[in-house]
Parts: structure tokens; sequence; C-alpha cells
């Protein structure tokens, strides 16, 4: 247990070097941007474990040559709602969001478009490519497979990612709706979390290697697994269990993508295992025109009337009303572009030394 | 606690009674018969809380004016790949597998095809429409708001249906993949075994009305509500109140369908609130084609690959093989087909009843 600190950093200044590190790596300034963009919003919006926290992560992926800095992407179409991007190595960070940007192209022509992503790589948080389809008065909805680090429900072994679903709905005068979750019962980011303060976690989180049920933090990184969302049989993990299969199946096998426990490992003391049966990881993304459903203003208008209610739906405790998806974030981020991103300090040590590495300034 | 037995009944049998009943209030054959081939799908797959038992239910609602007999349904359409039905009251077991054709018909020709629908009622198993899609070779997916009995992480308001979503999707040699689930920790019908047999359930299905934890099957019944998957801060409420606020707002704020604490509850002796914001409940159904996305027989080989693999993940108890979302209700359904449907006594009893006041023999 090491002493908890956070650094705060403007926004600007971690964009700055996020793009500068890919630059070096010799990502386009384009591609170098986006990538920026995409991981400091999850640090703005507090998804933490999904932001700067990763950049020595991807680092790592292109040095081994497991990211391609300069990837051909490459769009191929044959029915006209739906079409498929090989992402050439690409970092997800980049291939995801042009890939929503086609499914956007078809939902203004169609009312709906779709676009599957294969040779890919870990894309970041899942909401931030939901949210593009926002703009555009459209409802998103992206998912990815990930590194297995989930058992199945009666099982003993990696099959699954963490799996993220995230799904954008435009409201009028209110805010989107943002559902951004894992399919696992907790992120591997609450682990590390739990680490770092020296604390147990709940029951229900992970199970040994053995199958037995653990309150260690560190259970994952001596051979455990972590649990799909239910945690157990009298709770519903097959739900859970079938959750990040359907994502699993979206990204991976729908794509030609890898999936279940050939996943390609986020961590590069792992290689992916051998004979794999898709290239790289997969995503899967999409929108919906509401206007194409009814009314775009009558949808509006009871979506306003939707988020209002759910908030004044009576808590169980007055000091903490209930939320709509969405606002925990959206609450962070409008906050954090004013005081700054607390970083905590070992992952301000990493982000400095990565930059002496590369001679950049943090 | 009364004495629990069952009665067999050949699938055939329980089909032409219900149809019969659907009948006798007024249904054209061709929607009585969908009726009884929607229900008794449900019984033979084991969802007996959806099947049978709910026919006198329905028939209430008919008798109240509540579902058309005789609904005159009508598809508009402004964008190519989305339609919207307006089921003019309808009984869901019809209009959700009209609104499913017609998202089939769209997705021969474009890939990827959505019906919402609206002014409608309770549709019956999720699984059953998704299903249709896999007859196409195509992916299916189904959702539906219901009566208000869940609370939102917080609150102690029911403020939610158990929402389902349902995602069938076809491999090559093997069933298909087929997830339905309820958004909700443990369904409706789950309590009502547990009150049969006189037993607690676990901590984490129901709140009391008070927004205190319960383990009596009754709590619901005594004001309470039903939990979200996850069932409690540190095991992700907040997801499973996500997935089922996606689905509300998808089933009724997109079409014109109520939603949210003002969806029209299944019984009779509760009146919908005044002042609805839509008509009726909503459903959502939809698929893609997944040749559109890759080549099919690829597609086919790799759904093989992942079925096989995940029923191969190595068991914690190695009696109790990890299953495949589908499995559970597709034996059940291949067994019954011989042995029958052992329906409960106090389920018999009911439709006992109502036979003999309709003047029909089950």
């Amino acid at each position: 247990m090491t002493t908890i600190s956070y650094e705060t950093f403007p926004t600007e200044r971690l964009k700055n070097f996020v793009q500068a590190v890919f630059e070096y790596q010799d990502f386009s300034s384009q591609h170098a941007q986006t990538c920026a963009d995409v991981l400091v919003s999850a640090d703005a919006r507090g998804i933490d474990s999904h932001g700067v926290a990763r950049l020595s992560g991807y680092v790592r992926l292109i040095e081994k040559g497991r990211i391609n800095p300069k990837p051909q992407m490459q769009f191929s179409q044959n029915k006209k709602a739906v079409a498929q991007l090989n992402a050439d190595g690409a970092i997800g960070l980049v291939s995801a969001p042009l890939a929503m940007q086609r499914a956007i192209d078809i939902t203004q022509d169609l009312g709906s478009g779709w676009c599957g992503i294969h040779h890919s790589n870990h894309f970041g948080i899942a909401g931030y490519h939901a949210l593009m389809a926002v703009q555009h008065d459209f409802i998103g909805i992206a998912m990815t497979n990930a590194s297995p680090l989930v058992s199945p429900a009666r099982g003993k072994e990696r099959m699954l990612g963490t799996n993220p679903i995230a799904v954008a709905i435009p409201a009028g005068e209110e805010e989107p709706f943002v559902l951004d979750m894992a399919t696992s019962a907790a992120a591997n980011g609450k682990l590390e979390i739990a680490q770092r303060h020296g604390k147990n976690i709940p029951e229900g989180w992970v199970i040994n290697a053995d199958g037995s049920s653990s309150k260690d933090p560190l259970a994952l990184k001596d051979g455990g697994m972590l649990l799909g969302l239910g945690s157990d049989t009298d709770h519903g993990y097959h739900k859970g269990y079938g959750l990040g299969a359907w994502v699993d199946i979206f990204s991976g096998v729908l794509n030609g993508g890898s999936f279940g426990p050939w996943a390609p490992p986020f961590v590069t003391f792992l290689d992916p295992v051998a004979n794999q049966p898709g290239q790289g990881l997969g995503h899967f993304v999409g929108c919906w025109d509401p206007a194409a459903f009814r009314d775009i203003s009558e949808f509006k208008s009871n979506m306003d009337l939707w988020i209002r209610r759910f908030r004044e739906t009576t808590p169980i405790d007055p000091h903490r009303p209930v939320l709509v998806p969405g606002d925990p974030e959206r609450l962070l981020e409008q906050e954090r572009i004013h005081t700054g991103i607390p970083i905590v300090n070992v992952v301000v040590n990493d982000l400095e030394q990565l930059g002496k590495k590369l001679g950049l300034q943090l």
C-alpha cells in the first residue's frame, strides 16, 4: 500500500501531451488528436481506468508492432444499411470514430445505419463513440470485445472481456441519456482502486483460479477471473454472461475480429494465442434516427419528461437522489473543465517516465 | 402454502384451447392462432410465467376493453430502414410478430431493418419475436416495456417494468444463440414459485415499500418493488437500472407508447393512471443480416466455433457444464414436444374455470 495523492492537470495540457506521444509514435496529427480527445474525455468523465492511465500500455502495443500507427483503413459495403471497416491494425480510438461517422452518414439517408469493425485494437470508452450520434440528434450504440478476464456462469476460465455496451439518446432541453457500462459486475479499474487503498473488495466481483469466491483485489492478478453482472446464480449471473457474450459475438464473430478466449490481450507481456479465429479486436457501432420513428419534437419532449420524472423518483435516502444514466459522468466533466483533472500519483509517475523516455514535456 | 401438483398436457391440446379462447373473444382465427403459438411456446420453453398462466389475465383485459380484439393495425414509414406500427390496442402477441415481419422484409433489402410499435399490449416472451429473424438467417432483437414494478437505483418507487431484451443469433450446424432476459434481478414468476413453495427469496430481489431489504416473496404484493439486475450498489445495480431504462425509452418514448410509471399495468384491478404520455405499451424489434457484415459461411462457422468453445469452458462443478444462452429453453422445448407440458395445479384450475365460463373444453 502506497500513499495516494493526486496532481491536477488542465484538460488541454493532458490532451497536448497525449497528442505529442502519439505523434512521436508516427501517428498522423489528425489521428493523434482523436486519440487525445477520446482518452482525456474518459478522465474528464471520471472513467479514469480508460484515460491517460492507459497511455503507456498503448505505446507498448505500438512498439511491439501490435498497433499499426499508419493504418490503411478500408470500408466495404454490400448492403445499403451496413458497412464493414477493416481497421488494418489501427488503434480503436481512431477506427471507432471513423466507423461511427459512416454509420451516421447511412442514418442520415435511411433512418438507421451500422458499421462493423475488425482488425482493430482497444477503443477507449464506448460512450465517446455512442455520443457522436447525439450531435446529429441520433441515438448511438457502441460495443467492443476486449482482453479475456471474465468467466461465464458456471465456469472458471477467462473467456470474455469486460465487454462494454454504450447507448446514447438525445433529449430536448435535458442533457442526453448515456448508458455506458461494462457487462462484468465490476470493471478492472475498481479492483485497482481497492488495491491502492489496501481494501478488500465485495464478494461477487472475482473468483479465484479454482472457482472459489474471493474478496482479494489481487485475486485477478493471481490467475482469478472477473464475474459477470449479477455475480451469482441467485442474482442472475447468467444474464451478465449473456450480455457479455452478445457483445463478444457482435464485436468479433459478426465482423471477422477475434473473440472469446482468443481476443488479443491489452497487456504486452501476454502474446495473443496462436491460431486466431479472426483479426484483432472487433467493434460494433450504429445509430437510429428518432425522427424515423415519430415526430422529433414529440420524441424530444417525451425524453425530457422521462428524464425529469426519473430524477423525481422517491429516493430511499433523501440526500442521494435518483440519477439518470450519464448524469454522474457529465457532472464530473462539467466540473473538471474548470478545475482540471486529478490524476493519481502512480499514473503521473508513469506519464512522467514516458515523457522523459520520449523527450516530451508532460 | 398449498399442495403443489402438475398436470401434463400435450402441446396441441393447450394450443387448441388457447386459440378457442381468443376466437371466443372475437379474435380472427389467424390472430388467435398466433396468440396460441406465442403463449404455448413460452410454456414449452420453461418460461411458465409468460405462457398459459397469463391467459385469463389477457381475457380480463379484453373484457375490460383494454385489449382490442379487432385492431386495425397500420404501418407508417418515412425512412427506408425504419417503420412504425400503430397497433390500435392490439394484443402484443399479434402486433410484435407483424412488426418483426416488416423488419425482416426491410432487412432482406437493406441488411438491417427496424420497426417500432405503439398502442399495443403485453407481447409474451421477447425471445419468440427475436427468433423469427433466425429463420431467415438474420439476427433478431426484441424489447418491450411493461407494468411498472421495478425501482431505479437509489429509489423506492415503481418506475420500470421487468423490461426484457431478447437477442437471437443464427449459427451453422449449432442451434441459435438466444439471450432472452428480464433486466430485473429476478422476474416476478420466481417470486410466485417461492411463494407456492412457502420459501424465502434471496436478498437483492425485492425491497419493501420503505426501501428496506426483504426476503419475503410477498413483499412485492405488499407494496414493495423489484430490483434491477445487479441488486445493490456494490454489484452494479445502476447497470440493471440503465438496461431497464434503455428498454423503456426504446419501447415507449421512441415510438409514442406510454413509459416509466405511466406504463399501463397488466392487471385489471389497477387502471392505467390518468394523463398518459403515450398510447399503450410500446415494443421495439429489428434485425441485422450477418451476410451484410461478412461472408455468411465464415460467420456461421465462427458462430459454431464460439458456441462449441464456450460449452467447453472449464466448469467449476464438472456436473454443471457451462451453457450457451438459449440452451436451457431449447432442451426443455425438445423434451416437452414428446412428454407434454407440465402445468401447475393453480393454473390448471384457472384454465378449467375459464373454459367452464366460456363453454370451452380444456
